[in-house]
């Protein structure tokens, strides 16, 4: 899993019907720092999060499984808003 | 997820039974401002997309999920025709 | 899977109900000779290791498997904690 | 899915018996314009591609779909011999 | 898949109950000339490979399939002792 910024949305009328109702987010991947790494991608939304705020993201299979019907083609998923990053000890090196 | 421009399409005649009738389509991965990103790979069509046009694509065993038959060995497929991406946010840094 | 040393933890007070009770780890992963190999990423903790320790880490759907419930969208768990990694011969150039 | 030129075998005796009967392909990834991109993997045969040729890889769990029974250990398979890659848009850059 | 060294053990005492009983090596994966790609990562045995010898390594989901319970965290497995890796057509370029 992985902590993003959500910085936009992808407006797609023509869809896969499972799709129709899911919100897509684009999402900025950030580091432990809160700094952005990799290029932003598309996730579906699962927990009403806005523009401006931080996401828990899922990848891969397991993101179906944050939305309602589970067999649908979605492969990120935002399934939590982040309040924190608590970095207890300092990164190696 | 990701969006992608369509850039092509790969022709195979000898294939698995199961891709029978699937169009598969060149794709090339696009950033937030549509610039490319990495290079192009091959996705199956869901949505009757066209050359020149925007896809949201799903990978991993997502993909499958918009196909006909589920059990299918496609890893990518285009599930979307994007109208617009809207960043409103600037990305950080 | 890979060796990750734990540095932190993830705050999410909305989330996906299957994530309640979970704890969400930051984990560093690490190379063989335990220095930092890319960028920290969020871990579910199934055997109550702490900040500061080593853990074995599984991605992907068989990350969900080592939680009480499979089907809950996590792609990246501690499956254990490592005593010592043991590498027994010397890595090729 | 990605396009791959079929450069060798990978001889192993000793397997998990779900492998038996299975060509295993070294195969080198290409990109649009057949140029290799990254390097070689390892992927089973479906299709009784030969070496120098072009096949369509699929990979993940959907590659064993491919495969007379589904659940073998296997994540990447050729599914297609590829005839043409037809690029009628020039990729932006 | 892919072809990797095997070059150690990971020793974790506590741990998920579906890992007792696997052996956790330490695999440097390796390209067809039988030089380190990228570095180590960790993978179960399932066909009591030694350290020194090639392995034919599984990611994903379908690692699990070569493992006696299909539903266990893994990610990655051995599930083949490689003899030889046969190139007969130069890479290309």
């Amino acid at each position: 899993m992985f902590v993003a910024e959500i910085i936009g949305t992808v407006v797609a009328t023509e869809k896969d019907p499972n799709l129709l109702g899911i919100t897509l987010l684009i999402v900025q991947p950030l580091d432990e720092e809160r700094l952005p790494k990799g290029s932003p991608i598309v996730a579906a939304d699962t927990v009403g999060i806005g523009v401006g705020e931080l996401g828990l993201c899922t990848g891969g299979r397991e993101a179906a499984m944050a939305l309602p019907k589970p067999f649908v083609p979605v492969d990120c998923a935002v399934v939590g808003i982040v309040d924190n990053l608590d970095v207890e000890r300092e990164k190696i090196s």
